[in-house]
């Protein structure tokens, strides 16, 4: 029947994603302050690992980038550690030239210590302010330098999910972006589930169940998938 | 001979520290700037659950109150996790109030951002900056609050290690600093080894040599005994 069929073809025991070049990157970065202190984020590195774990398994080649996190590189997966933003910049750009399909789920410091100190800094009694300044931004450059690869985003949003997800899928090119509301039950950081939307450029959305960040994983290579298939 | 006196007196297999209430703090604390981004430092809190592991070995009924770390809890602990600074001052101020002891390992921050934004931040292209506030003293609140307890505190610098270390002893009025170097060889964040100096409030100074975590908190609750029994 047509339900088995759509289950045969969308799922993971498939050696669908067989021979493609995929980039995935995933945790948070690091920005120093000073020797001791440092600016990040709650991003636990899940959802890129689930990606890059079942892309593997689907018979993808994937390259794992990834931020400081205490996870187990999936197997049959090329891991490349990086601490901070600019050092995952340098790695992606440098990756992403022979890829099929760039997924970038890492959570990026947007901005960063304008200064870093070289000795820890001693505290006074006053207040002071951090002054910060912007990375550069590694998704809106992969949209840039695209040609025919697919690059998918991700938008974690407190508030107006679909405004800024939108907004975000256009401005830095994307085929894709997977968006999640981070004040949501079940979905979020170092979380094992999620929640999320998938909106294509063509305006054609699937709102995804709660589910586990393995079978939402799974859900967005399919989606994937299919913009291969419409591409080439 | 005296070598093995001295061995057995300093031992930890000794019930030394039988029916003493000690407390011990460890681990980072985690100043949230919006609900995805934060400050925090690079504090494991391996020097603060070895103290409570030896402690607790050594007979001592101890609380260690920990900040977010990913390390199990040893046996015969009594555990209380925080995040924040200011969640560390109300645990601790609480469970010093009963203690024979109390020693600060954990690397608490000095600055919290003084606005925490509820929603996620949008980033401009704009450089900003973030402006930053003292948390309370915590080491200090506790020499002030001082009877007849045996406060311990630890220094982390990066340069004048001595000079530092000596003054806040005194500004914290402290029983015994461990003083360290974080860029030594072998020492600081997230090793197991470490090089430390205990200097006393006498004048006192016993520079220790490269050694495990584990064995360096044996020499600090050994200094830790020394003084009780001066104490008493």
């Amino acid at each position: 029947d047509i339900l088995s069929t759509l289950e045969t073809y969308f799922s993971s025991d498939r050696n669908d994603l067989d021979g493609k070049q995929i980039v995935i990157t995933a945790g948070p970065t690091r920005e120093a302050v000073d020797p001791v202190r440092y600016f990040t984020n709650y991003s636990s590195g899940k959802m890129g690992f689930a990606l890059a774990e079942q892309a593997a398994k689907r018979g993808a080649d994937v390259t794992l980038i990834a931020g400081p996190v205490s996870l187990p590189t999936p197997e049959n997966v090329k891991r490349i550690d990086v601490v901070t933003a600019d050092d995952m910049f340098q790695a992606v750009i440098k990756a992403a030239d022979l890829a099929d399909v760039v997924i970038k789920a890492a959570a990026v410091a947007d901005y960063r210590p304008a200064q870093v100190a070289t000795e820890k800094m001693k505290k006074s009694d006053d207040a002071m302010a951090i002054e910060m300044e912007r990375t550069k931004d590694i998704l809106w450059t992969l949209g840039q330098m695209k040609t025919n690869q697919i690059l998918v985003g991700f938008a974690a949003e407190s508030e107006r999910l679909d405004e800024y997800a939108k907004k975000k899928l256009e401005k830095k090119n994307l085929d894709l972006i997977c968006a999640n509301n981070i004040k949501a039950e079940g979905a979020g950081f170092n979380k094992d589930t999620n929640v999320m939307t998938l909106m294509r450029r063509d305006g054609e959305r699937v709102e995804l169940p709660l589910q586990s960040k393995h079978e939402a994983a799974n859900r967005i290579l399919d989606e994937v998938k299919r913009l291969d298939v419409n591409h080439t």
